[in-house]
């Protein structure tokens, strides 16, 4: 039988995702899994983009242009200039999610062996991503009590080799729900510029900025139309992650050129989620809000019930639909596992996102979690009320209590 | 201005695709330009399909299973079972259309820098995704006088390293038509199980087999579970090129549970694309038989308007809906690209895709192009015509006849 290879090897499970075949197992027993694991929200998709496609009026369904529709090139550039980002249809490639904008961009950026540096905790799917490309990704911690602002640059510059050959910055954060300052993102820019570095930056959770926290694309940072790359999905802003209809914005001709051969190799994006996602670009304001006091709502929920439970941490998210918290147990994953196999309170449990997976080494994020508020008020509270139980009747919760400074 | 990585810088354009934007500037200039440089069929796709998207009843467009909808794998197994291919769906990951496939085939099953044989002229891209996965492709030469016929086991041998950790074959082929036998089947699994190699068996054309030809899949060829791995897609089948669906499929359940990793990191195929999928399997044999008529009358159209064409030579292609025609002209590509740019015949003209994009030597195939039948009749005749009258006109012409010996 032949071998597997290496890097099918050392690909991680997702973290996210490796938990599933234990909560089907529970729901198999009768009970009622509480999914805070997954992005995944229950907000309605976009009316728009679903009329678009139950209204699809066409006899074949085509490969579209290697790079995306040109109508939906057009409309994101509107929309783009709508958020100050200042591009035409021209530097917009779309692409099967932001997952294959991220792949893309590292097999044209970066050689096998180079290294990019990556602000820790991350999404997990970035090692994976780094992984098939053959790229080393290389951390810098950020860290919880700091409610994970960016790190010292010096921590960048004492990891910087001559393989470095980018950044990746996601804003506003998953998992951490951090959103880059002014000051942060210019001191990011200071050192790409420094080092001649790409800056992969991944703002799909563009519109969940809370607060009155303003939200800066590094795309409008001066000087960087050649190192910055716009990482842009639509599946978390209109509520639809299965279009899986993403784009790679640059201004840097050559980069674009040369992805768009990547592009061509696989044909097409999906045509229905073009269409769809087209037509999501003209969701009315009341939806937008809709969604996004939504999210607030849940955002403050969510907090609030976790700083009420004795031993855990956690620092008010600014953006996205995440939390990472910390809780008074000896191994997240574990208790995480415990949760769906040995744990029920009222028929009910509670998935999460064991933190390990979200760092490079595994000690760190050991007793984190990362939390996904994307379900309803009355899910969350059941998820909650879970949590709180279960924390106290996990048998390997620690002793020592974690210090509950709360920023909130 | 950071480097673009030596991989992007390798990867070849699309020769399917490089000469859009030329056919784009006919366009402008008032040309109708008769494209079968693709295989983009104007055949209406599945009307399940069709009428599936039209009545997509949820209300969130969700991430499916990263292995995708059980319920489309299930249907798929099925579908499978009719076809003698005895796989059951947990045997199946569902991917984004038969590119994907191939490419996640490539990342679990070699290392960077390992070798992969593959019969040649093949489909172009299968280039691009070895370049993604800096795999190196090794070709072996099969010729248009033997109507492309699996070249001598003996040419594999020489080309066989330690390096060598597969082979990939596309049956039925594109580009050439040609329909594996079961005895070129049997000494392909030969060479694999003598080398323990991996066999990935590019099969989406699999309901376009002629004139009472039998198709076999390698997935029914004996001792080779741990082998072979099925490249599937619905795209062509169901006329649905732009859906996105296809499907890797193996009884090897390391390569799978691999393959799944690589599968999370992305999270998950197109929604809308398995549900019209799933729907599309229930296509009538009305249907059916329709599409696979209409392929088969335009073949033979086809095939007899270039063997009336003098110097013009070609086999009749048994299998998909290509065929590869060598046409006396000194260059290919400069012949393609002056039909679009000098070119027409009462204001239309010819793309096709030159020949040169399907070999890994550029003087092979420099006689030779790929036409895909798939457009209806009116159109192809007037290519056909355009086709002659251009090989008149075409200032640089061979003189020295290309021995037509035509095996229709």
């Amino acid at each position: 039988m032949p071998k597997i290879s290496k890097r099918g090897t050392l690909m991680p499970n997702s973290p996210i995702r490796k938990l599933v075949p234990l909560a089907e197992e529970a729901e198999k027993n009768g009970k009622q899994v509480i999914r805070l694991n997954i992005g995944q929200p229950d907000i309605p998709t976009s009316d728009k983009a679903l009329a678009a496609i139950r209204n699809l009026d066409v006899q074949v369904i085509e490969y579209s242009h290697s790079a995306g529709m040109i109508s939906l090139r057009r409309k994101m550039a509107e929309y783009y200039k709508n958020n100050k980002i200042d591009v035409s249809y021209e530097d917009i490639l779309i692409t099967v999610g932001g997952s294959e904008a991220i792949t893309l961009t590292l097999l044209t950026c970066l050689n096998a062996g180079d290294e990019i540096l990556v602000p820790e905790p991350f999404y997990a799917n970035y090692f994976s991503f780094a992984t098939s490309a053959d790229v080393k990704v290389v951390a810098i911690t950020s860290h919880i009590e700091d409610g994970f602002s960016l790190p010292p640059i010096a921590e960048f510059e004492k990891k910087i080799t001559e393989k470095t050959k980018g950044i990746i910055i996601c804003n506003p954060n998953n998992p951490t729900g951090h959103v880059y300052s002014r000051k942060e993102l210019e001191q990011i820019r200071d050192l790409v510029l420094k080092y001649d570095l790409f800056l992969l930056s991944d703002e799909v959770y563009r519109e969940f900025v809370y607060d009155g926290e303003e939200f800066i694309s590094a795309m409008r940072l001066e000087g960087m139309e050649n190192h910055c790359i716009l990482i842009d999905s639509l599946s978390k802003r209109y509520s639809a992650t299965g279009l899986r209809t993403g784009a790679l914005v640059t201004k840097n001709k050559q980069l674009r050129d040369t992805a768009l051969k990547f592009c061509q190799a696989r044909l097409s994006p999906p045509y229905v989620g073009q269409i769809a996602g087209e037509a999501a670009l003209d969701s009315s304001d009341e939806y937008m809000n809709y969604v996004y006091n939504e999210y607030d709502h849940r955002r403050k929920f969510v907090v609030n019930a976790l700083n009420k439970m004795p031993g855990v941490f956690c620092t008010m998210p600014k953006g996205a639909f995440y939390i990472m918290v910390k809780l008074p147990v000896d191994d997240s994953e574990k208790f995480a596992m415990w949760m769906l196999k040995e744990f029920d309170y009222q028929g009910n449990t509670l998935m999460v996102a064991p933190g390990a997976g979200f760092y490079t080494e595994g000690n760190l994020g050991k007793q984190e979690v990362r939390i996904a508020y994307v379900l309803n008020e009355e899910k969350l509270a059941i998820g909650m009320k879970c949590l709180e139980k279960a924390l106290e009747a996990y048998p390997w919760r620690t002793t020592e209590s974690v210090k509950a400074k709360s920023l909130v």
